[in-house]
């Protein structure tokens, strides 16, 4: 197998593409992508400060990775879940390449606010780990990126991710999601961070190559929560049918852009509510956020630590 | 596993309905699911002539046998496709059906009207099989419930034909395709019969047990051609997510049907047009089927035989 391009040795074949590559030019089809999926879909301007939620894993770091060597110096932000083990394994990760890459670190700790980790906290909510993982996260990303002034919010969500969780969404027609995906979401000034994901379009076989390749130290572990989820699932179905027709999963998503546009060119925008205890865009009087860590009724102090590898 | 309604030994479980039933309760069970399919949607009126589609298989050949109990008094078709050794078989399931029910039945072949199967049309035509075979099926269907004067055309499309063909329009979002699926397809006077599918929400399954536990002899096989098919892998793909959480189709089926709703509420139907050749619904000038067979350039001469097994 040759690279279609320079005819050295390939390191990938993509099939979505009817192409194989080497891995120089493979790095760069990948970063001429990411580029201009930011181009076309306004995701980034020239000057706009950017924070990157890390997870540790391929696809924020990857993401971090580009996002530096494009020039537009994000910071990161970890989110440390509390899982036994896992989350310590990810923040090394997510240390050191913040250290490579002489870049800010933020990180907020769910123990130290709460004194639970994730697991703990979802229990005592009655909540999925996967449901109370997802609030959580939403609301400290977003109150970190507007406290600190980062207006952009970038995270690693691929190809994979959407389509999966489009699938479940279509499955169960859950209009209230099935609307709401896209490679950006603008932003409520003052309320919510504009949030963007580059990676819209990638594949996950295609990230895990490029981090591989660039030399990215990633946890490989998956969440230990996600065993049995649904996600997964789908994730595997809509590879099987990738296999059998290579560029399914493109179409799938860039289909659902299409309909998107025109969904939305028939309704109008409802007035958007604030929730009245943290101000974020909300549907009812408090958004979800709120109402859990109510019933919660522990007093908690929001911190986080500031990691400068800047300097 | 005991049935839930009388404590006998059960024959089935019905995890989509949380139940297990035995032979006798699971029998009338997907009876009183289609005559109360056939209610809901209206599809039926006492005194409709109703002519079925049958291959010989499960699906078809327990719609009839259904809509025969409960006094439809349907008549039969069978469209042969000239397909090696199958064709035979399948048609001799459905004379001894025929003759079990005392039904009339009609019976049409490609290879005598145009001298050649499904295979070597779909060839010449330059046509996927299952595409060229639709198409010749659709308008044998309806041309014979027009000349038979029998409004109302019944075919046993099941569950899973539904969800897995609406899994790949929405796979690749066919909106030409997307929206036009529904448990009954309306009547155009003089031009389209009226087309029905009692088995919209009853699972392959569910119909292979009540064809197995009421004795009807059908064909086994499937059509050799479908091999490989699209439809079977989102079959398989449907049923694994089915298998985690049990309900999912019905859900897939029934939320697309609520959605489908709305769509037509927001959507003007546009003007019909007419094929010019054969008079039949067309986008065109002239519809698929006659351009298709314009093509073929064989002089053709439309027929088909009786068998009245009704005397």
């Amino acid at each position: 197998m040759k690279c279609k391009l320079c005819n050295n040795k390939a390191a990938i074949n993509l099939r979505a593409y009817n192409t194989s590559l080497c891995k120089a030019h493979f790095l760069s089809f990948v970063e001429k992508r990411v580029t201009e999926t930011i181009r076309k879909y306004k995701l980034l301007n020239k000057g706009d400060s950017v924070l990157v939620a890390v997870s540790g894993g391929k696809d924020s770091l990857s993401l971090w990775h580009i996002l530096t060597k494009f020039g537009y110096a994000p910071e990161g932000l970890y989110i440390d879940l509390g899982i036994n083990g896992y989350s310590d394994r990810s923040l090394k990760k997510v240390l050191s390449f913040a250290k490579e890459v002489k870049a800010r670190l933020w990180v907020v700790s769910l123990k130290e606010i709460f004194g639970l980790g994730i697991k703990e906290l979802a229990r005592v909510l009655k909540r999925p780990y996967c449901s109370a993982c997802g609030t959580f996260k939403r609301y400290l990303m977003n109150r970190i990126s507007m406290e600190r002034n980062l207006r952009v919010l970038a995270t690693g969500h691929n190809l994979d991710d959407e389509v999966s969780s489009l699938l479940g969404n279509l499955l169960y027609w859950k209009e209230e999601y099935l609307w709401k995906k896209n490679v950006v979401l603008e932003e409520y000034e003052g309320h919510l961070a504009k949030k963007i994901k580059p990676f819209f379009l990638i594949s996950e076989r295609e990230i895990a190559a490029y981090a591989f390749l660039s030399g990215i130290d990633y946890i490989y572990e998956e969440c230990p929560y996600s065993v049995g989820a649904k996600t997964l699932l789908y994730k595997e179905i809509l590879s099987r049918i990738e296999d059998q027709s290579p560029g399914t999963k493109l179409m799938f998503l860039k289909g659902y852009l299409k309909r998107l546009k025109a969904e939305k060119e028939g309704r109008e925008q409802g007035p958007v509510s604030y929730c009245t205890i943290c101000n974020y865009p909300s549907w009812g009087q408090k958004c979800v956020f709120c109402s859990l860590t109510e019933r919660l009724d522990i007093p908690y102090k929001f911190e986080y630590k500031e990691y400068d590898f800047s300097k």
